[in-house]
């Protein structure tokens, strides 16, 4: 497969389908996938495609170049990506390591299309699990004293490794907003809430308490402001008053799992676009 | 069918369940339906026990009295209630009306074992669906000048009325604490958003600012705290970017009407236990 | 709201996007929505375009001629609609009329684009209902002997109320496959269970004696062969062992009700195409 | 935790709950589940009951002969377990490993109260992943002509391991009725449809072509009548036309890891009551 895929967000106005289609054609390429949307409460318009570069009458460096005058004239943001260009993905992770385990084991069954190349963590729980499915472990101990040289050691290692996204599958820690900075919806969080509901600490702990008949899970890009990102998907799951606190922690991982193993697979697909805080998921 | 149906919540202890089946068992009852529940936390025991009064040792109006020992020894807190003795409701509605209708239709189809007595407004809109339904239909407009001499003049009605149970189907009204008093735990809201995400005004409208993926409804006994009450029933629905504010709506009064229809059905049929500001529903 | 819509399938090849989305934009419409889908087994391209017509270059009816060319170049099949012409459609029914009784509020409450314009029976249990609503009601009683003659009397009903599509609400009879051939893919039935299971009849009976933990619903469009039609949409509930056929049928009319109507909605809107006896639903 | 549980079928008649109570009651035991239900259609009564052993009257090994006269009284079937003794468990698995890797991950985060004894295959793809949790690993491959024989030698393993549950985490084989016999209502299978829809082979290759919108898994008991044994749990994933086979056979093994893990979780907490081909099922 040798897929380019094209995400395009620029004011509305008649002819940019019609436009980008034509700019694919003309050049040779074959569509495989389009869709588009547009948000009618800010004139909006949003765009994914992707078609087959056998044939095409540019090579992958030099597309852009040529698409650039057409994004111009629509005053488009837009990103060019390559099914071939293999995202490279570090997971961060604590003491809870379910996330992390099943993304391992997703990653190596084929169904997640990403290198992942650093497992990182404050911990050493994680280590084994890293090094069964052979993937390099970093740890790096918080404190509230060293947070910031911390995390500068863990961008030195990221940047050295080429890291384009990252995955806080579980991470303990809430990241500073310098951090944050340097990989702007590129950092996907798994919350185990259904947010707005019982944002920050000890969401079933909260669900118990205030006797809700449902769960959730949510995935989100990491801002600045704590479990306010964009969201990018959401499950939820039936509970009773038969279960225990402990319940809800088990059945709430299989929700995390299955929630963040999505949105980070539409992520790497480049089927996100963010806008307004909030994201459109052409799925 | 003619049972009885008793609800008990106690302090946990030995020999609860024995003593009460015990006690219908002597009695010549049959056990239909035999539910329990014990709160770890608290320590509580709650049970629902539903049995056949043909043959029964006493006539409905003396089983009560032959309870009571029993129910002292274990300083239970306790209801009985007879299948034959069908609840006398009230349904308020203002302007959105799927829910009444649904509760009309539902009552008529014989799925809601209950005798609708009053629809009562504060504005003339549910009026020609009441009456195609054969209730009377009843007007309170209010304003903030009048409403607690309104709210005196419903209660007035509800009581010569016999109502036992109040469902607000989308009530426009913030009722007052001194109504609310007259209908502890007997009053059932429905609120269409996923509690406590969303409480207040227009949850749909907060809903689609926030970029959720998915929209729910929750059904719950009103108390003074507004949207605060003892959640008996939610449930939820999966949205995109592609659903505008008035798909939500869409959607979500389709949730509004099954969470509400569920919640009130297991209410009428004594299935929920309230405890702690949350509930024990046996369905 | 004035839009066209134009549903296409034809063989895959290069420069169909392109050259539709252009056919729009050079005679000033502007695209609302366009979707795409390729069905790699058949190599088959499906497309759904909407566009406004204010300031398009032609009148509604002169659009086919001017795409003709285009759709003979790729060997179209394709259809074009307007928002402006709202379908007339008939319901038949029979005397289980909780599909029949939530179409028409829905009608009501404008969110099926559509004129109801004949509620069809074999049976007189649908009267009042549908004059409630202030549809004509049509009995047509069905014996072995006069279904053919009766189904010639119900076609020629139709065709004297230009009926465009048929929606069987729980019509408890099969449709002779001359009846059938009248409106290909225009009559849309509800089937009370998860198709392929338990076809046929007495679907709840089946689930219940079979004691499976889920039920479902199933909309699809008929075709000759009973049951067997391409599926529009599908829902499904839980249920346990505490069910009584009776709580299946309760909870399976639920389904129906959904179910039914975000077909009949789709099958509306335009937004649903059918090949291979399976659709495309751009839902 | 040193809980005792009673398993209990019998026909229907009075004073059965109170007897099982007071049989704990008397003797020393306080229940900490009670649950219980009538099958109306047979007249049978099914009964859970859960009590802690602590100061209860006699020691594990002789309950049994203390409740037997009251089960011969009413001519029940019934079944004693205690918590303290962990079932003994094999898991077969052929080529796809996700549910065994789920299920060891479960086993091993404290969710599966068992121990896993052996993986059982007729390939050597799980040995590696086996060896990773240190569960023995034992290969069998299997062909037409020593089917018989293998089967032998694996139940000779079975026997000295002392298993007492095997789960089939898809196992490519079929078992002969010899072998099922040896473990009645105790293989649990895991069937990757929506059974009864699309029994046998190539389950998500049919409903691929079927064109359904939802998919299913199924969790059941292995009985000689193939894919036909009692359904103990199921769940469903809505797809649509966008979703390749491979998408289903992704999206289908998420449901079965979690249907599987569920059904196996239930049979180990001895929540499941078989009859009639159909499961009751206390969760």
């Amino acid at each position: 497969m040798d897929h380019a895929i094209l995400l395009i967000s620029c004011p509305d106005q008649k002819g940019i389908t019609a436009s980008v289609a034509n700019f694919v054609y003309v050049n040779g390429g074959n569509i495989i996938h389009a869709d588009q949307h547009i948000d009618e409460q800010s004139d909006t318009f949003f765009m994914r495609i992707e078609w087959e570069l056998a044939g095409f009458a540019f090579p992958r460096n030099r597309i852009g170049a040529h698409f650039a005058p057409l994004a111009r004239k629509f005053r488009m943001d837009w990103s060019l990506h390559f099914t071939k260009e293999v995202p490279r993905l570090a997971i961060f992770a604590s003491k809870y390591l379910h996330c992390l385990q099943d993304l391992l084991w997703r990653q190596k069954a084929g169904q997640l299309p990403a290198q992942i190349v650093a497992v990182v963590s404050n911990h050493a729980d994680a280590k084994k699990l890293a090094e069964n499915f052979r993937i390099p472990f970093y740890r790096f101990p918080i404190t509230k004293k060293n947070k910031l040289a911390q995390e500068r050691k863990q961008l030195a290692l990221l940047k050295k490794k080429g890291v384009e996204c990252i995955v806080l599958a579980r991470y303990g820690q809430i990241l500073t907003e310098k951090f944050i900075r340097q990989y702007r919806h590129r950092i996907i969080n798994i919350h185990h809430s259904f947010l707005p509901a019982f944002a920050g600490k000890s969401p079933y702990a909260q669900a118990y308490g205030k006797g809700v008949k449902i769960i959730g899970a949510t995935s989100h890009y990491v801002i600045e402001a704590l479990d306010e990102g964009p969201i990018i998907e959401q499950d939820t799951v039936r509970i009773s008053h038969r279960d225990s606190l402990q319940d809800l922690v088990r059945k709430g991982e299989d929700l995390e799992k299955m929630v963040l193993s999505r949105a980070l697979r539409w992520h790497l697909e480049r089927k996100i676009l963010v806008y307004d805080n909030k994201t459109v998921v052409f799925s």
